[in-house]
């Protein structure tokens, strides 16, 4: 048992703030733990080390990541050490005698549709997301009336970052990025898992993108109760609603409610050469929706290892695509990239070389790497260097 | 198994977005349960039901609410329903077999040093801090350089809420009260477990407090690692490190670098008598502490539940207390609130007492309740409708 040597009295008994350390293990926890835990531990060596105490369980597992099965211990905690994890960003759940839920030693992260644990395993090239010596932007969460949610409207919340300075320079005006996540995630992600704050911290003070605003919304909520302004009528949204229908939705969120909020709201330059659109997964499908029914808003895109697979665009979006030189006038850029270790790779390169052969002009970033936040985050910097110029 | 009928496929595997929904079991989901979690739940008798899978669990507990102990039903979830409980949020955690976690069916928020389960249990008077229809501000995450923080310095985050209006009206400047929380919790909870935006938002709505900023800072970080700019060295915040040391490193942070970063950086009006200090708990004892000794910055303190028992005047902060006329004339509020029902009452009311015997004028606010984020949210409208009159 660890000694408290810093406690804090409360009512309901103490906080222990401090304790006797027990014998450093090699490594350093994850920088996606939780305050103050030491595990999971990145070893030297890149593979990961959890530990977890469950003095009754008759079995431990890492499920999502692996699966890894724990094994318990002398000293009474339960643990395992995977093989050695290339750099990056991995979700993982706990299982504890049929218990599927989060590791205490974790932040939470909202993906798969619940808040979740993650481990990052730190890289040589972690330190573009990384909260460096660079002046910061800041990230607001704010709430505006959405007319298009539901039968009568609701209240949503929108993340929403401004660059180092908005806060200072009163008189500077930005253009905007709407960045979305993918299925399972929401407003929080891009900030959250992906550090979109930092990565464009840095990459602005590397003078590789210009200062923009970036505005991440909720692609896809979850089925809200029905009843009461704030939440959306059943059948707007209920069990049964399909994708398509939400898709519909949520671009009139977009283009009717959410574009006018913050061009009311912040110093953003409201012209369509000066607006982009782009998302992840999901959000690349829905970007590629929204940006060709609102050419009127959106002259540059963004599709991050996006859920369009085997693209046509003679058919596609009721042929919003055929006119070939229509779209290319009115596109300054469509961004197209994906991993090769993507199981999306062989659909979208299908859509690449489509889009090829119609004459769409598009930058076509064929990358390493799989359906993972560690691409994601690259390709903000590779997009976004491209964008507004 | 219910069946999934609306999924979004991804690499690896299918996220499930909607189920056929079970037969509507009485009562409503707690409003501080994860986006689509249907339990725990609220009962029309605000006694709260859990509801939990763990197919080969033995035993499942809720604690620090409670306990309560889960039973297994045929449907094989294990589920549990309190006794009646007053309105109010209160913390929980689940033990499965020993492990103790969170339950994934709520939202995550940092207390008791981990990011942990609560239950809201709504009542007649919730309606002041929901999310309505009136004109919302916006909370910021920012990052700032704090040269106070360990031996070289290190970036800290602030949450910063910003009245309504704060970014369409360009020219308007605003008092700004630094609002801190308890032991064991951090710089979101005045966010996420008290919604003091919400609050905040309504009661400005409702002409009852003035428009202003609230800055919330993490009072007592928990020890980092040593090494490397952003952390702290070893002896300024490792094991052993005596709570009033850390005391004194908040004390510096907040009067040489955070104030100065606030006022930069927002439209504050920069003068003592329109900045106030405020804090519950821990925070109140840091209040009481940091407002003694720097009178030249906040004209005006808050004590919510403080932490502040059976205070002497005469001998306490170095003297600072001792001469009553002078801190009359330097405080233009003094408000300390308190609930009955608090361990900590006691020792409260007797420092009330002693400023009083001493003739040093304040607020005291003698009410229901317990040491609880029930009680806190209503102190911040009390309080919050005295300050900058």
């Amino acid at each position: 048992m660890l000694r408290c040597t810093v406690a804090f009295v409360l009512v309901s008994g103490a906080i222990c703030l401090a304790q006797d350390a027990p014998p450093p293990p090699p490594g350093q926890p994850a920088p996606s733990n939780a305050p103050n835990s030491q595990y999971p531990r990145i070893n030297p060596d890149s593979s990961v080390t959890f530990r977890i105490r469950a003095d009754d369980a008759k079995s431990v597992r890492i499920t999502t990541l692996g699966p890894y099965d724990l094994v318990k211990g002398t000293d009474g905690f339960w643990s395992v050490t995977t093989k050695p994890l290339a750099p990056g960003f991995y979700y993982y759940a706990v299982n504890v005698d049929g218990f599927a839920t989060t590791d205490p030693g974790s932040q939470a992260f909202f993906g798969y549709n619940r808040y979740g644990s993650a481990v990052e395993v730190p890289g040589s090239d972690s330190d573009f997301f990384a909260p460096k010596d660079v002046p910061h932007g800041t990230v607001r969460q704010a709430w505006y009336f959405s007319k298009s949610t539901g039968a009568d409207g609701a209240w949503r919340r929108v993340f929403v970052y401004t660059p180092p300075g908005y806060d200072e320079n009163r008189n500077t005006r930005y253009p905007v990025l709407y960045l979305q996540h993918g299925a399972g995630e929401n407003e929080t992600s891009w900030t959250n898992q992906g550090h979109a704050n930092f990565i464009m911290d840095n990459a602005i003070a590397a003078g590789k993108v210009k200062p923009m605003i970036i505005v991440n919304e909720n692609g896809l909520p979850p089925p809200a109760p029905p009843g009461g302004r704030g939440a959306p009528a059943p059948g707007a949204r209920g069990r049964g609603a399909m994708i398509g229908n939400r898709f519909a939705e949520f671009d009139a969120v977009v283009s009717k409610d959410l574009i006018p909020f913050i061009d009311k709201t912040f110093r953003t330059i409201p012209r369509r050469e000066q607006r982009a659109l782009a998302g992840l997964s999901m959000g690349g499908a829905q970007t590629m929706r929204i940006g060709v029914n609102h050419p009127e808003l959106f002259a540059s895109l963004g599709l991050f290892s996006p859920a369009v697979g085997n693209l046509d665009p003679a058919t596609d979006y009721d042929g919003k695509l055929a006119d070939a030189a229509a779209i290319n006038k009115g596109l300054k850029l469509l961004w197209i990239g994906i991993g090769r270790e993507d199981s999306l790779f062989p659909g979208v390169k299908t859509s690449h070389e489509n889009l090829e052969k119609a004459g769409i002009k598009h930058v076509w970033a064929e990358t390493d790497g799989a359906h993972v936040w560690t691409v994601w985050r690259k390709y903000l910097v590779e997009f976004g260097a491209q964008l507004f110029r």
